[in-house]
């Protein structure tokens, strides 16, 4: 795989707490491409990110994450089948209709997780995703989630 | 309704982003109960909890509020349930089985959200919630969130 810029770096104006490259206290979680319909995030937690117990990754974080990833894939999925780079031209805009997460296993705070979602159905209106996010090779989430076109002004 | 003490103030040993009180960097959310099966939640956002456009709330921190306010619902109808007040005695503790998310409408960041829990199902491994979480009177998400009891240990 060549070497990529993140989607979440072409995207103007995203000021997003988990996705935002300029937001600060945000996560500034990076997707990339890994296929036509697939992509992935590895995400490395601060320890602020705990949940009740400070070893464990909490669970809004992991809702967070993942709702960045298949969000910004949409987006980037959106610009492709329009046959233009992500930010170029008139701009695209997805945001959640539906995050149902199922999780799994409790992740380590002390490790990366790895985000892998799948475009699963696309239409005008909407994008479908499915996502999972591992931790060390052990499935902590499933994720289905619904994507819904916006318009630039929103 | 009597001043009370905020659900997450009793929690022992509570550090999570969402409603540890003393994450500094977390959300700090406070659950009061309402009702016998529903409580409530004010929650201001910050600046930096944005989506990509700034003046709307991120939906993975309304995932991460209605998480936070759910779960500890749950923990302290455990206790509740036991008879004793919450942090009383042996810990009681949930995580999340399953939150499941519906976007109804944006929230805007520069006013307080206000969430509503009610308890649907108990039963010894687990309790079933339904959530919303409206801003200025409009209904901007409703969830559905399992709690799975989980040891101690955890």
């Amino acid at each position: 795989m060549a070497e990529q810029i993140a989607i979440q770096d072409r995207i103007p104006d995203n000021h997003c707490f988990g996705c935002g490259p300029d937001n600060r206290q945000g996560l500034q979680i990076k997707s990339y491409w890994t296929g036509d319909d697939e992509s992935r995030c590895e995400f490395t937690p601060r320890p602020h990110h705990c949940a009740g117990p400070t070893h464990y990754l909490n669970g809004g974080i992991i809702a967070t994450a993942i709702d960045c990833h298949t969000i910004c894939t949409a987006i980037a999925d959106g610009y492709r089948q329009a046959g233009r780079e992500v930010g170029g031209g008139e701009k695209i805009w997805f945001a959640t209709g539906r995050l149902d997460v199922q999780y799994k296993a409790p992740a380590p705070i002390d490790k990366p997780v790895i985000l892998e979602a799948k475009i699963v159905e696309r239409s005008e209106r909407k994008t479908v995703l499915h996502c999972t996010l591992s931790s060390g090779g052990r499935l902590c989430a499933t994720a289905d989630v619904v994507a819904v076109r916006v318009p630039d002004k929103w």
